[in-house]
């Protein structure tokens, strides 16, 4: 799918629900939308015109012309109220905007650009649903960045890279480094090296804590590649192991499969949710899976859909998601199995192919 | 100034304003406040108590407790609406909430949750104009990130980083490299390499262009220490110079200076952009020099203030800014010099000593 056949989607979309046109205003979204990929920009979409106006300032006003050639580049430093008031002298009379992103102060701008004839209408999520579903491109992408955080891993083990002496950072760097050099533009977040009792902590930052003989070592991290985030979690042992890392580890292999598993459309996300967390459940520790079991995973590192209690969506195919559960026990240690997954007809495809077999080093 | 100051100083704003309490719900504000660097909270800070209520959710037990000790604690994943309904419940009439940041969804949720007899006050940008003026330790952590990109762009010119041959990738990636290993905790900002026509492109991406002989090198980049941001560029010409190279690199040279001769307490900021830019007009380029002379900068990459020809505030002492004059001449190449100061009540002081003069390498 091209970026216009995007745009395409969104007109029949604005089309069905009576709105004229959108002015985009999230910068992931105008980037899916434009393919310019500026800090400051909005996008106008008009369901009865091909073109749409792409604003942002001049710094980016050669950016954008390279990036968006079948854009109408527009100059201008107020990029939401300046294109408010130009769907206002197009006529538009329901400008969709994104309830979810515009802030109070922003909206009260657009307002009074927009005037008395048009009417701001909500358009929470319109283009994040789009989103959901990947095209071919998209998952092209997102099986080079799983590739590349996938060819990081293995070759940080194979260098012996986690070894008792060395530190969370020293460990997160060199990971973040071997994912440059097989091809990632950077991280896709964050990185997270949690060793000991710090792998207790769900969402751990890399300090100079060193590795130690019997360790838990969890690793949380993804590559970025043209935009698109891979996000992967393996847990290591360093041996000697115990007896209830065994049995944790064992316990959250078997609900991330569960998970896994329950992956198809027309799935509720919820009962995705359910499907992993009864098996952590069942072996008594459901209060130390602390988290929802997943997301959405492409432009963004968390997009849409959420897997987790609360969530209300269904599973569509073609939908990227992880599958993540964990089970932390505060001042010990914990485990996080996490892969990213597209979501198919049949089985989901696994992007993320490093091994989830317990690796005691 | 120990973070219980720092709420000291927003307390006394608010009582000023007439404002109960405040819901700080800017994740960077959230840190400033409170020193809770997760990735999902918000803060209630009541006048007449000292004791701030973080809220945050199940992922962040363990750390919030850790990094907020002086903070009552709330575990609920919505964290605005459920800081909104307990400063209602604590009887506070007025509440201010951040305009600039809580999006028009988001405000639905708060006004419903803090119900009829707690109003909503629009309190933008009050923490931002704390945060403007730097405290001790944020100055020391400040030049820390500094003196991490200045030793890192030391160590890449000294080993010949800047050769012809080399990419803006490569470049980029060793640079970022060489800072982590000189104590930064990573890059503040995507790294800028700008080689040959591209250093025309204010906010270039490195591409695989390979640098080449005659060639402006733009490299714009800053360093992560503790969460504070440094930033700085400086362009190298990689032999032979042509005369109109030499020319623009003065010319920038000179506004540069002027600009950071204009940093003063009590002056407009748009005069100091004004200063500089007046340089770069007298000698016929002020088409050239397409983006603000500076920006406020700290636990963010751009913060307050801003230095701009459209700059309404004042510098304050204490206050750490960029200055940095830019010249880019389409499709040829462009210069840009960039120093992060602080500003003082005599001169400013110069956090990025790296050197400025020309070079050619």
């Amino acid at each position: 799918m091209t970026i216009s056949q995007r745009r395409d989607r969104l007109r029949e979309r604005l089309a069905e629900s009576g709105i004229d046109a959108m002015l985009v205003s999230d910068l992931v979204n105008v980037r899916y939308l434009s393919g310019f990929t500026g800090s400051n920009a909005a996008l106008l979409v008009k369901v009865d015109d091909e073109t749409p106006v792409l604003a942002t300032d001049g710094r980016y006003r050669t950016q954008a012309g390279q990036q968006a050639p079948d854009a109408e580049i527009v100059i201008e430093r107020a990029c939401g109220p300046h294109l408010a008031g130009r769907a206002a002298a197009d006529g538009v009379r329901r400008l969709g905007f994104e309830s979810h992103v515009v802030t109070v102060d922003a909206f009260s701008a657009l307002t009074k650009a927009a005037g008395e004839r048009t009417e701001l209408v909500r358009a929470a999520g319109t283009v994040e649903a789009l989103r959901e579903v990947k095209d071919a491109g998209e998952v092209a992408l997102l099986r080079l960045a799983c590739e590349a955080a996938d060819a990081a891993l293995r070759d940080l083990v194979d260098r012996d890279g986690l070894r008792a002496g060395r530190s969370e950072k020293e460990v997160a760097r060199e990971l973040e480094w071997l994912m440059l050099e097989h091809g990632a533009d950077g991280p896709s977040f964050e990185t997270i090296v949690a060793a000991g009792p710090n792998s207790a902590i769900p969402h751990h930052r890399p300090t100079d804590a060193a590795l130690a003989a019997g360790d838990f070592v969890k690793i949380d991290f993804g590559a970025l590649v043209s935009g698109y985030h891979s996000d992967m979690t393996r847990t290591f042992v360093l041996a000697p192991i115990a007896d209830w890392q065994h049995e944790i580890y064992a316990l959250v292999s078997a609900a991330q499969k569960a998970g896994r598993e329950a992956l198809a459309p027309g799935v509720a996300c919820k009962d995705v949710d359910a499907a992993s967390r009864q098996v952590i459940a069942d072996a008594g520790y459901v209060e130390n899976f602390t988290h929802g079991l997943g997301h959405g995973v492409g432009l963004q590192i968390h997009e849409a859909p959420g897997i987790s209690g609360a969530s209300v969506g269904t599973l569509l195919a073609g939908s990227a998601v992880t599958v993540e559960p964990g089970v932390y026990l505060p001042d010990r240690g914990g485990v996080r199995i996490e892969d990213t997954l597209v979501v198919g007809n049949d089985t989901p495809d696994l992007l993320t192919r490093f091994p989830k077999e317990l690796a005691i080093l």
